[in-house]
Order: C-alpha cells, then sequence, then structure tokens
C-alpha cells in the first residue's frame, strides 16, 4: 500500500493512470502524451509497474499496458474502512 | 495532491490518521501508541499537516490533531473521477 501512494505521489505517473483507465496502451502510445524522453515514461512505468497499479502484457512486438483496478478497490477500501471518507459504501457495513 | 499521497506512503502516518479517524488527540496521545521518540512522532505530524490531511489547534497547553477530511474527500473524488475505481459513485454521474 506504501508503494502504491509513493507511486501516486507524481503528477506524470497519476497521468499515465488517468490515460490507462481510458484504454489499454502500448510504452510507444503512452510516451506520444508527455514532452519527457521515453526511457523517463519507462522509468514511470517500471515504478507504476512494482507498485501493481498497473500491468503489462505482450502483444506481438508491443508491450502493451493496462491498469490494475484491484489494487486501487484496495487503497479506496483503506479509506472507507479507516472512516476517512464518509459515503454511501457506509450501506454496506 | 502529490503530498497528500506522499504523505500516505508511510506506514506510520496511515496509522496516525487511522487513530485520529477515531477522534482528536494531542501529540502526546498519538506518540503513546508509538515506541519510536516524541520528536519522531512530531515529524510526522508536521509532514501530515503540511499535506493539509490534519489540523491542529491549541487547546489549553497542548495542541489538538483532527483529521482533515475535506482532503481525503479530494482524493477519493480523483480516483473516481478517473474511473479507476467503479463504484456506487457512477451513478451520479
Amino acid at each position: 500500500m506504501g508503494d502504491a501512494f509513493k507511486a501516486l505521489a507524481d503528477p506524470t505517473r497519476r497521468h499515465i493512470l488517468e490515460l490507462l483507465a481510458q484504454g489499454d496502451l502500448t510504452a510507444g502510445e503512452i510516451a506520444a502524451h508527455f514532452s519527457m524522453s521515453k526511457p523517463s515514461v519507462s522509468h514511470h512505468l517500471s515504478i507504476l509497474k512494482s507498485a501493481s497499479l498497473i500491468c503489462d502484457q505482450r502483444s506481438g512486438q508491443n508491450i502493451v499496458y493496462s491498469v490494475n483496478l484491484t489494487v486501487f478497490q484496495e487503497l479506496i477500501k483503506w479509506f472507507y474502512d479507516v472512516d476517512l471518507v464518509k459515503g454511501d459504501s457506509d450501506d454496506e457495513k
């Protein structure tokens, strides 16, 4: 959970997640959204992958990245379980 | 938002937030829950305060800490807005 929050602390990585939430993308497609170098984008992708926030899968010559929604559900669960957020999920307790 | 996620990356700081979510506490009361030194606890409190995750208020000789729920709502809002979490709030869109 610490690694996930640490990964989310960076605005570029949050932007990558915003892009992937709309659909799976290759590293090249992700890099096209940023002015930084491809190795820099790859570094951010590896941090997101280490934190299990994204998954990668080889597809021909490309690696396709997708969001790992399970980990986000776990993070959200912590906010609700700890009572740091009041919301609809209180009904489920 | 980056500061908030960075602050949440540390397990001690998440534990402090879990304690404060149950009710306001003084620095001494918080420190009593940890084996670390009071200055170390104070350091974590200052990071949480810088990230606007907690507020402090003087009460006589003590400083009382409380959770700033507004910032947590903003963090949760990001998860839902970005579609990284599917939940009840989809109904509200």
